[in-house]
């Protein structure tokens, strides 16, 4: 216990007689609990929120201060909630991820989060402590725009489809798997779910059309019966997109229908028309759909996993209100592009860019990070390793050690800025090795990063993983994607016209991609892999921006202990 | 946050200065974490401590400083371990127990634990937060006598069983059943086991002399493989028995061998010679075994369900080495009890008295409780009150909170001392709604406490149900048990000469129980029904003993967050 602790408790109580209370307040109560619930028919524990799996939608206006009173009633296990894509300007304790911003929630507590919503979009929050997103804690977060104000696209109507993958073993089953010599892999999961409802025993079903399959036939109020949009003719609707999957890639399509994707990541996206889209952990789309097909029909509608093979596709229908729900369509769902159809989602990936109009990013960089992501051993346990390191977490938050300046929570030597220019990304590693660590990027404050991503072999055979990165408390602006090794020429091929601005950008198998900040934002940020397991194994990074600027840290003070 | 907790934090600072060290020191490294294993041959996630399940055995001898170095290496988890039969005098912050001696120890963290063993016995330890108890956390720990001093036994070997329950439902899967509407019970376990290996596809067996069943063969190494008893003929061996069940009361019998029991809880008894023991939850025994059967033969050892139905026994063998282990017992194990049979439990318990020459009782009490046990509703969630009212835990530690005068964190009105006479115990409760509550029974130093424990009928129905009563920080005597209702009559039939000392007793159902203990450890001690879903459903108590005089609480400090 030192001085500087003793700083932190008195800082702790000059703080806690401030509330900030600027502009409209929305107030939420979350009650985390477990329930036993259906999500695919099958009964199975679930992380919920008030009694409900997902969590309640929070919908809000842009200027809107959002506080949720979040308590813990879980039995031993501590918890908190990120609110995905919400950049947390002036709020960095609020981003609820462990270790970073906060420490967990721990059983009976009541952690209140206070940030505004600045920008229209399609949000979501989760847990981000231990694997508790792959147990169910999620839900949807919708921004509107202001009163008065109007988005740059037309639509009549509206639906909100939170995507999510599902296992029939329990969370920490998995989660000991990963820990454990010899390793064991999560495997691909048994389910897929639309708003957390899927039906395993229907999916798994090789030819839906048939309806005289029992385990097909909802008789209404089931807890896994799937939610069934209702449309009217000849209208334009908007459905908003998200993806909390714990591991896979979707690709989701609407057979017969095309798509205009518009939204990106709570950004604005130049429009472009298409069959199906592909959105991996993390990302979230909106697309505008006409209902100009032949209003007789219902229509599949249809989540499948791309990039893996196994878990049957989840389904759901788009109902023409000319026709009754329960008539079963009469053509098949979409094809799913093959799994390691990875020129397909490229396709895609590439075809998002900035709405014209929107200001180009800077054209010069402060700084740049190579960062190399590897799929290592460490004392013969399975990790990833961001040049060569494996974060592990420490047990006080860094945003309250730098901003309290309380020593020995993590490494104080920076992690490395590179990685050897002669690795070979097209093999498995010389050396498998890799070591942990929790060392802290730091950057000054608007000083413009950028982060080349690099992929390389996994730790055995010749294949190379997917990997959606996120960025916490900033868009990034996705300057590229390129093929095997990032060499200085490259940089040439940059878009610094019209990049997209997103939170979460994939890195391709045997690729690497291109992303650039502005760290204007004082706090702590976690950069990392949204897929879940991969996080548990140490694949992400911290980043630190100013954190002086940062004068009001309630609630996390009591992360430190003695 | 008060100017009394600003107390607690520059309490901390000195005390941390301070490291009690009177003595020999026994150092152990504790690493709780989750391990995939076969407890009884069914794969399941179990609570290990350094990768074994049960725990480490811990072996001390009287005097002996143990400094338990406890790391929580679960993932979201808190947790803690409490020293079962331990008294602590002096160290009342090391019996963890959660919201009681301290706060949970959060993932990353470690605890040290520092207590001295300051009588001999069987003793265990377990979990004591939430229902980690029922997840595998728990082992046993024995305390020898100084070397040169004699048991008032004789004995030539020993042998040390660990008795528990197993189900195949996760852990959180049974809490959160017991935490709903409608109610799930977590009903009878699949499997009970002996030194945590259990044999449920076998056990299932109905004849298990039937040696053809290959699921009852074992080749050795496998983690379910019963632990053999080898002994010499004509031997005595004492066999320490320790339940640390979540749920079952146990029925333990060697086929064809007497047993003299010598040991309860710690503390020696008048022995008696009996067929088979009951064990509750919470209760641990010795019993000294003569091998003087035939020496050509092995002979079942039998642990059965006592008072519950469904669950098959546990088996292992006491092979004489003069005959090979592989060879089956040619005789049954031993006929269990029926289950509703509790004249022959009440038989056993009431032969359990203290060693002649045991320094009796104080022969009259400063203070009497009556605590009514009852099953009740609480705003539709079954719970258990005492006097009326259900123990719901707060988050910060009583301990921490009376001796450093925290306001708020407990009801600072005492609970009531006694329930209305006319409360009829026969029948289902007139009203079946109780509250919650966390109100603290406070007792003046070296006060002579009496409690009177009273069984009532369940909630629905004829039945009324067995609990075992455990008391932290103390021995209790049992004065006496009594049927139906506790009357001032019945005093006159308490045993004031030769009542047994333990630290866990049993309430039969429609009956009386009558403890008397002496409040001579300063501390705040849990009493409570050592069944574990009972306890997590309310059913326990908090006593507080002149907590000024305690003056040192490392580590639980940290418990007190703003």
């Amino acid at each position: 216990m030192s001085f500087k602790a003793l700083t932190l408790w008195l800082w702790c109580i000059w703080l806690n007689l401030f509330d900030l209370s600027l502009g409209a307040v929305r107030h939420y109560k979350f009650n985390v609990q477990y329930m036993i619930h259906k999500p695919d028919c099958i009964e199975h524990l679930v992380m919920a929120i008030n009694g409900q799996f997902p969590g309640p939608t929070i919908r809000a206006q842009v200027g809107d201060t959002l506080h949720i009173a979040l308590t813990n009633n879980l039995f031993t296990e501590g918890t908190l909630i990120h609110w995905h894509g919400i950049r947390q300007y002036g709020t960095p304790w609020a981003d609820g991820t462990a270790s970073i911003s906060q420490c967990a929630i721990t059983p009976g507590e009541t952690f209140h989060y206070r940030f505004t919503v600045d920008r229209p979009g399609t949000y979501f929050y989760h847990g981000h402590y231990g694997m508790q997103r792959t147990a169910g804690l999620y839900g949807s977060l919708i921004v509107d725009l202001a009163k008065g104000q109007k988005e740059p696209f037309h639509y009549d109507g509206e639906f909100n489809l939170l995507l999510s993958d599902w296992w029939h073993e329990s969370t920490q089953v998995l989660e000991v798997g990963l820990s454990s010599i010899p390793f064991r892999w999560v495997n691909d999961p048994q389910s897929l779910l639309i708003n957390g409802r899927g039906q395993y025993n229907c999916s798994m079903a090789a030819n839906l059309i048939n309806t005289t399959l029992p385990q097909c036939k909802f008789k209404g109020g089931e807890e896994c019966e799937p939610q069934i949009l209702q449309v009217d003719p000849n209208k334009t609707y908007r459905i908003r997109i998200a993806s909390t999957t714990s591991l896979v890639s979707l690709n989701f399509a609407i057979a017969n229908h095309k798509m205009v994707v518009v939204e990106a990541d709570g950004n604005y996206v130049q429009p472009f028309t298409i069959d199906d889209i592909h959105i991996h952990s993390g990302e979230s789309y909106s697309v505008l759909v006409t209902t100009n097909q032949d209003p007789n029909k219902n229509y599949w509608i249809s989540v499948a996993i791309s990039g893996r093979e196994t878990t049957p596709q989840a389904l759901t229908i788009l109902n023409y209100k000319t026709v009754p729900t329960t008539i079963f369509p009469s053509s098949p769902p979409s094809m799913t592009p093959q799994f390691d159809d990875f020129n397909h989602t490229k396709a895609f990936t590439h075809k998002i860019l900035a709405l014209k109009g929107t200001p180009p990013p800077p054209q010069q960089y402060d700084r740049r990070l190579l960062l190399l992501s590897t799929e290592n051993l460490v004392n013969g346990y399975g990790k990833y390793a961001i040049n060569n390191i494996s974060l592990v977490l420490p047990t006080t938050s860094y945003l309250g050690a730098i901003k309290y300046k309380i020593g020995g929570v993590f490494d104080q030597n920076p992690p490395p800025e590179n990685f050897s220019t002669d690795y070979d990304i097209f093999n498995p590693p010389m050396n498998p090795n890799s070591k942990t660590g929790n060392g802290v990027y730091m950057f000054e404050l608007n000083h413009v990063v950028d982060v080349i991503l690099q992929n390389a072999n996994a730790l055995n055979g010749k294949i190379s993983e997917l990997h959606p990165w996120h960025l916490h408390g900033h868009d990034f602006w996705v300057l590229g994607y390129g093929e095997g090794k990032f060499k200085a020429s490259d940089e040439s091929k940059f878009n610094l016209k019209n990049p997209p601005l997103r939170n979460t950008a994939v890195l391709f198998p045997y690729s690497w991609t291109a992303l650039r900040f502005k760290a204007d934002n004082p706090g702590v940020w976690a950069f990392h892999c949204h897929i879940e397991p991969h996080l548990h194994m140490g694949m992400g990074v911290v980043f630190a921006e100013a954190v002086q600027h940062v004068d009001h840290i309630p609630g996390s003070c009591g992360c430190y202990r003695i």
